[in-house]
C-alpha cells in the first residue's frame, strides 16, 4: 500500500482550519520521551501559553490528550457526580452532547432550549435556576459551531454564581477567535479544541479549571468514572514538582504543534487575533451580501469565525459543496441537526481567517452559484 | 516565547520509540477535513493495515483517538457493565490499571496476582474461573511493559472461552514486535499503542473487537459510560457506508503518521519485523552478559522489545540514567512499582530495534558503569 498524500485544501469548514507550515514543521520535529527534562520544560511553557490564551491565572490549565469531545467529558466527569442536577443550555448540536455527558454520569440534566440559530436566553436560564434549587452546575456553549451563534458567557457565568452553581463553558470554537476572559468572567471550567482558531491539527483539548472547580474536584464523594480523564491523576503528570509521575504517555508531537500555534498567537497578540477574525468576517459578509446571500444569525450574536449562510431556495446543498471541493479544493461545512441542508457553515478560523481565503471562497461561490460578486 | 526545539535522542525506554523521518514527514503533510472523501479513503486503508498488523478479519478494527490508556478504557467501558465480574491478571503495573478500570465501572475485579517479572500462571487463572462462576471477561497483559514479561495469550484466551468469558488483551507493547494472532488465538477485544513497536508518535490506540465482543456490545443493558469512547458511536464514523456520520473530530495528522508506520510494517513484513526484534534483543543480551549484567526475566518469558536489566549492587539508578541522557543523549526507562530502582528498562521497539542502537547503548553503558564490553 502506498503512502497517503493528502491534497492541498482551503479549509473553511467548522474545523479543522488550515494549519500553517510553521506548525506542520513543529509536528515533524524528533519525538522525545514524555518524561525527558526537556519535554517537561516544554510542558511548563505550554501551560503558560494556554493561560495567556484563556486569560487566566488558573494553575490547572492543561491540554487533554484527545479531541474537544474528550475535553467536554473531562469537565463533566470530574465535576459532576451521580445524583447531581445540571442546567444544560441547548441552542445547537453541542448542547445535546453535553446532555449525553450528564446522563451517562447518572446525573440529571435540566434542559434550557433555544432555537438553533438563536443565542441562549438569560431569562429562561434564570427561571430554570428558580425552578431547580441546588443545581450543581450550569453548562453552555460560548460559540456554537453548529449554528454560528455567540452567547453571553459573562452574564451566564454571573447567573450561575448567583445561584451557587459552577459554570462549565464550551469554548471549542471561541478560544483565540473572539473575546474570552476566563478569570474576569469567573468561568469555573472550560474546554476548547486545538483545530479551530488556534489552527493546530485536531487531537488536543485545552482545559482550564478555576479555584471553585478544583475545590469541587477535591470534595468528590465518588471516584471519577474515567481513569484516563481523571484530572487528579493527570495533574500529577502536568503539575508535579521536579520529577513528574507517569499517568499516560503524552502525545508528544501533537503537543509540539499546539505549543507552536500558541507561540504564534502570542506573537500576533490575542486582541490582534480577535480583530483579524472580525475583519475577515466583515470582508466575507460584504461579498455574500453582494451575491444576495443571507446569514442565519442576527448581527449582534454572529460569530466572526463561523458564518452560517442560508442556502437560497432551489440550490442543492451537497452539489454546491461537492463542486467547491472538487473544482476549487475548498471545504465548507454542512448544516447539522435541524439546520441540515438549510445552511452552509463557512469557518474563518485561525490561519483560515485571511483575506485571501475570503476572496477565494467568494469567487468560487460566485462561479458555482452563478451569482455575480 | 521561542519555538520548542527538541534534542535528538536515542529512545530506548519503554516508549515512545524513535520515529523515523518518513513518519515524521507524513505528520507534516497538509491537514484536510475529517469528512473529506480523500480522508475517508485513507481511513479505509488504515483499517485494512491494522487488520494486517493484528492478523484479523474483524471489521471493528480502528484507532481510538487517544493514547493506549484510552484504548484500555475503550475495551472495558464498552464490554463491562456495573455488576459484572472480571478476572484481572496482575503481574505488573498495567494489570493494576485494568483493575482501576473495572472498579470505576462499578464491576467487580477478581485479581490473579503473580510476582512482577513472572508470567501469568495459567493454573491460578483456572482456579479463579472455578471459584467465580459467571465471569464476564478475563483481562490480561500480553507483553508487560513494566516488567519485560510475555504471557501465553493464546492459552489464556482458550481458558476464557472454556468458561464462557470474553478475553480482553493488552497488546500495547506486543503489536508488531512479537507474534500476535488475534483471529487464530480467539482474542475478543484488544488494544495497543502507536508509540511502541509501530514506532509512530504517541497519541493513538489501535483496537480490534471480534464477533463475540460486538455481540456483547449490542446486548448491553446500559449505555456506555463514556460518550467519547462509545464504540457504537465511533463505528458510525469509521464504518458508515458512503457518507460517514460525524462523532468527534479525528486527529488527522496523527492518523497520517500511523498510516505511514503501518505501510512501513507491511513493506518489511510482520514476520520479518518479529525476527528483527528478536535478533536485536539477542545482540543486546550478548553485550549485557559480557559486562556481567543480568536480565530480570526467565529466558522463555523474555520480551525481545523490552529488556529489564537488574541494576548491579552499589550502582545508583538515577545517576546512570542521567549520564546516559546528558552525555550520550540516550533514554532508557526506570523500574516501576516494586521494581523501582531495582531494574532498568531497555526498549528495542520499532525503529529503535536496530543493531546501531544496541551498539550505542552498550558502549554508553560500558563507559558509564566502567565495565569492559
Amino acid at each position: 500500500m502506498p503512502s497517503f498524500m493528502p491534497p492541498e485544501r482551503l479549509l473553511l469548514g467548522p474545523g479543522p482550519s488550515n494549519v500553517s507550515s510553521r506548525i506542520l514543521q513543529a509536528l515533524a520535529r524528533p519525538t522525545i520521551g514524555h518524561l525527558d527534562p526537556q519535554f517537561v520544560g516544554m510542558m511548563d511553557e505550554l501551560k503558560a501559553l494556554l493561560r495567556y490564551a484563556f486569560i487566566t491565572e488558573n494553575p490547572l490549565t492543561v491540554p487533554v490528550s484527545a479531541p474537544g469531545s474528550a475535553g467536554m467529558e473531562t469537565c463533566f466527569v470530574n465535576l459532576i457526580e451521580a445524583g447531581d442536577t445540571v442546567i444544560v443550555c441547548q441552542n445547537g448540536v453541542f448542547g445535546g452532547r453535553m446532555k449525553e455527558n450528564v446522563l451517562r454520569i447518572g446525573a440529571t440534566p435540566v434542559m434550557v432550549q433555544d432555537d438553533f440559530g438563536k443565542a441562549i436566553d438569560l431569562n429562561k436560564v434564570a427561571e430554570a435556576f428558580k425552578a431547580n434549587p441546588g443545581v450543581k452546575a450550569l453548562a453552555f456553549v460560548h460559540a456554537e459551531t453548529s449554528t454560528g451563534v455567540e452567547s453571553d458567557a459573562q452574564a451566564l457565568c454571573q447567573l450561575a454564581h448567583e445561584h451557587g452553581a459552577l459554570a462549565i463553558v464550551d469554548a471549542v470554537t471561541s478560544l483565540g477567535g473572539i473575546p474570552l476572559r476566563v478569570d474576569a468572567w469567573g468561568v469555573d471550567a472550560i474546554y476548547s479544541g486545538s483545530q479551530k482558531c488556534l489552527s493546530a491539527p485536531p487531537g488536543l483539548s485545552p482545559v482550564s479549571f478555576g479555584e471553585r472547580a478544583v475545590a469541587a474536584l477535591k470534595a468528590r464523594k465518588t471516584p471519577v468514572q474515567s481513569w484516563f480523564l481523571d484530572l487528579s491523576l493527570v495533574m500529577a503528570y502536568w503539575q508535579g514538582e521536579g520529577a513528574r509521575s507517569y499517568h499516560h504517555t503524552a502525545p508528544i508531537n501533537m503537543l509540539y504543534g499546539l505549543h507552536e500555534s500558541l507561540v504564534m498567537l502570542q506573537e500576533e497578540g490575542l486582541e490582534a487575533a480577535w480583530a483579524r477574525h472580525r475583519r475577515n468576517h466583515e470582508r466575507l459578509h460584504d461579498g455574500l451580501q453582494r451575491m444576495g446571500l443571507e446569514l442565519l444569525v442576527d448581527e449582534r450574536h454572529r460569530l466572526p469565525q463561523l458564518n452560517t449562510v442560508c442556502i437560497p431556495e432551489g440550490v442543492e446543498d451537497l452539489a454546491v459543496r461537492r463542486q467547491l471541493l472538487d473544482q476549487h479544493s475548498i471545504e465548507i461545512g454542512a448544516g447539522l441537526g435541524s439546520l441540515a441542508s438549510k445552511i452552509w457553515r463557512i469557518g474563518l478560523m485561525g490561519a483560515s481567517s485571511h483575506p485571501d481565503s475570503v476572496d477565494r471562497v467568494l469567487a468560487a461561490l460566485s462561479q458555482v452559484l452563478k451569482r455575480p460578486l
